[in-house]
């Protein structure tokens, strides 16, 4: 690999000039710039310390770790913490976890041999202690979809509990009076507050019974196989909120079948937000702001490894009823 | 950052027992074992470079450039990637390059400053000249889904032509007659070898006609407005033939909308295999084997990386039909 002393050499310049015309700072002649820019391309040099050294970066290099990034919602985040990054001159590497303690330590470790600059971590499972290692090694790391009491964390959230009251408040204002609802694993934090927000609405009304809650797993064939399951317990329930957009994909499948009529004999809304514009009806859905989530998680990485002074921090973000053709009255 | 010497000096052992207890190689003591683990836990060693260059790695990391994750075919081929990176100890850059010629140079340009051991490329846009940059250091490059006529690069892809001659013939088995197609951006050269296959077997029929070919762009919603304008110029066609997934699921709601019944009264097929189990009626398709091209590009950069003699390349991987729901005779 070439060197900073090698263009210097043989451009005729010295070091420091190359230096300014590398960082844009500081007077450099035509003529240099000219023989500078024709010897950087004849020896290849790829001046890598230069900019990270002024940014504080080690490597210029993130981790994201996310449980898989073939559920939907993943690719939406990773793109979002990717266009981040570019602009601040960070690559990223995606570890894909699937929820599993000891491949979320391994990688984990591995991150820490790159020399990563600093970690966003996307998990359901992780518990403070497995960032012990990251915090002995003082690596910035910002939790997304996971709040933990411990305050030297920096986390960031949704409005879960709300989305979950928000979404049947929905459906009783277009006209739903038995509202079933499909939650996802109670190991998750943000599902259990889903489930949480569907109880607070759900309570005071009187057609309200423990059994219309059937209990899934986020996934497509889950959401259809506990439909089935609610369908058969209630035959006339009208309204459904399913605790993310892949089960609610799956209802709609499982009521069709059923020869149920959506929206006509049955309203459906999920939560996430992700773009399913592909199934008919289109679904309504209470949607986080994935996007903003992935942009604000970078932005607040980048302010732990600049060591700047005011970064946010443990932020609940808000989410939006998004109201489609699967909710609507006719 | 603790090194070996370190680690050999609180031990009070040997650097050559450290290295034959991390490398598994040579016999240590079981008292000397417990004595390592515990000071490599104390000092919070990671032996980073050892297993490295064992495997003839300069840092472990690969580069995968794809156009866009948000493209559901992309996750899928980003995750077995990742799973085969990962057995073999690499960890994966992530690059969105928006199939922009200008972000792919800039991109290639960062992984070598990065130093990463080889790329992969999934890339519609990429020229021979590009890589340039990448042959001048030696870098070990693998492509997806592009071949070019140039040996020296490894390419991979799959039986675009025949597949689109696959899906017209399984309509035309199920009794369709008069066939349209969605075709794909005719840039890209395997939506231009799917559209070739649908030509290929629908130049020997009499209902054939190039109207009956609609350009669009791989997305759900040019498959949707397509669909339209081709029910508009023929009303009377039975069966559709989409150059990808997304496109079909626009076609399907589409056809929805206009009041025609999918399978009955149009049968639509799509292309790729991506999991769209979600929509209703469950699409048929002509399905690549993504997982197993992701691993086997993979394979390959890791034996161009380690230089072995016997190195797959420019390998064309076989598509399959998988008929479902919606190009099923009832």
């Amino acid at each position: 690999m070439a060197t900073i002393k090698d263009v210097s050499k043989l451009a005729g310049v010295s070091v420091a000039t190359v230096s300014r015309y590398l960082n844009k700072n500081g007077y450099v002649s035509k003529e240099a710039a000219a023989t500078i820019s024709a010897v950087i391309d004849k020896l290849n040099y790829r001046p890598n310390n230069i900019a990270r050294s002024l940014a504080g970066m080690k490597t210029a290099t993130i981790g994201l770790m996310v449980p898989d990034i073939l559920n939907p919602f993943f690719p939406e985040l990773a793109r979002s913490i990717e266009d981040a990054a570019n602009e601040y001159g960070y690559t990223v590497m995606l570890c894909n976890t699937d929820n599993d303690s000891l491949k979320e330590q391994k990688y984990i470790d591995t991150l820490l041999q790159k020399q990563v600059d600093g970690i966003i971590i996307s998990s359901y499972t992780i518990e403070p202690e497995h960032l012990n290692g990251l915090q002995k090694q003082s690596i910035p790391v910002v939790l997304m979809d996971n709040v933990f009491s411990n305050d030297s964390v920096v986390s960031f959230t949704v409005e879960n509990r709300r989305g979950g009251e928000l979404a049947v408040e929905h459906l009783l204002t277009q006209g739903c009076s038995k509202i079933a609802h499909i939650c996802g694993p109670l190991t998750i934090t943000s599902s259990r507050e889903r489930t949480a927000g569907f109880e607070d609405a759900s309570r005071r009304t009187d057609w309200f019974t423990p059994s219309l809650i059937g209990y899934s797993d986020f996934t497509v064939n889950g959401g259809y196989s506990t439909m089935k399951e609610l369908l058969a317990l209630h035959p006339n329930l009208d309204g459904v909120f399913a605790s993310n957009d892949l089960m609610a994909a799956g209802a709609l499948k499982a009521l069709q079948e059923a020869g149920k009529r959506v929206p006509r004999d049955v309203k459906v809304i999920g939560f996430d937000g992700i773009g399913l514009e592909m199934i008919t009806p289109e679904l309504s859905t209470i949607a986080q702001p994935i996007y903003e989530l992935g942009k604000t998680a970078m932005d607040s990485l980048v302010g732990l490894i600049r060591k700047e002074p005011d970064i946010v921090t443990d932020r609940v973000f808000p989410v939006t009823l998004i109201a489609k053709q699967s909710t609507m009255n006719e």
